[in-house]
């Protein structure tokens, strides 16, 4: 009787192993998917960020013709926000670029939860950074659109048109490189939390 | 001598259970360490994004003299960069309160991913949210004192002293709003990794 338990005790324990060798097999092809998918969003906020950067660090725009009140030159450098704007999506693009290689090593290893670590905290603070800069040059956008009647500040875009073209585009494309940053967090929390 | 042989081995058993319950609770103290601040970091935040919505909401300046060129009245109401950040405070802090409950959850739980993983997530969305809408109001408020010579844009915060004062203290609490939160993200993911 005694060594009947026994037997059927081992067996149950061979067929628990088996259960828990095989869940980590299936999970890392689900885990490879997830860090594949990173890699290539990365890429693509690579090139919003440096599109970003370029875009508005490219901007100026000289007016024909001059009158009282304004100036003939328009560029990012009249506006502290611009200039924050560029410098900002420059680190983050530099930054994005400098983490292809740890996001390649969680293609090759899909379980090794350091990388993934390494990246989403980082890619926490470069999100925060991003975002940030993004909706300073959009604030200054909308204010150069449309102005504020309440303290006389006149709405620049009649006059440079080019210029705020070229900014809100900049500004877009740098609320794209958020986006992308914000579901590359959420994808790495996905792949570390889920065992 | 075969029971013999029985009896060491399910002291081996034992033994090997023993192991395996006392290093979770060990792994456990520290996560439920991490719990704790993760709920006290949190009160605080929900402090600091209510006082930026309350600051801001009810910054309003009326001179007791006019120009020619400024109005009487300065308010938040004047600036859509401060209407989005009263509103998008006053979301952070109220998913700030109700995320609680997974907190004290995470407490009790120290080994549950799922509470974790559901406030890493929220919180990333909600800290690009905050993040946003500080430093829109930021680059307004650093128009008010410093104006925009290219622009023709005038400094407003000769004439609105405390409008000026007000709004910025708003964004000040809003950024340690925005700190808190990542710091939040950052715990919740070496939670979350460490094993």
């Amino acid at each position: 009787m005694s060594t009947n338990i026994d037997i059927q005790e081992s067996s149950k324990d061979s067929k628990g192993k088996a259960v828990l060798v095989a869940a980590p097999a299936r999970a890392g092809g689900w885990k490879k998917g997830i860090a594949i998918i990173d890699f290539i969003l990365r890429l693509g906020a690579v090139a919003a960020a440096l599109g970003a950067a370029a875009s508005m660090g490219m901007s100026d725009q000289t007016l024909p013709f001059f009158t009282q009140f304004f100036q003939f030159e328009a560029s990012y450098d009249s506006f502290t926000a611009f200039q924050f704007f560029v410098i900002t999506m420059a680190i983050v693009a530099g930054y994005l670029v400098l983490s292809l290689p740890f996001s390649i090593v969680a293609i090759i290893r899909p379980h090794a939860t350091g990388p993934r670590l390494f990246l989403i905290i980082l890619d926490t603070v470069f999100l925060t950074l991003a975002a940030a800069s993004a909706s300073a040059a959009a604030s200054i956008v909308y204010l150069a659109h449309n102005g504020n009647q309440d303290t006389n500040w006149l709405a620049i875009c009649n006059q440079f048109g080019d210029f705020c073209a070229q900014t809100s585009g900049a500004v877009v494309s740098s609320f794209i490189a958020v986006v992308v940053l914000v579901l590359l967090v959420v994808m790495s929390a996905l792949a570390i939390g889920k065992h």
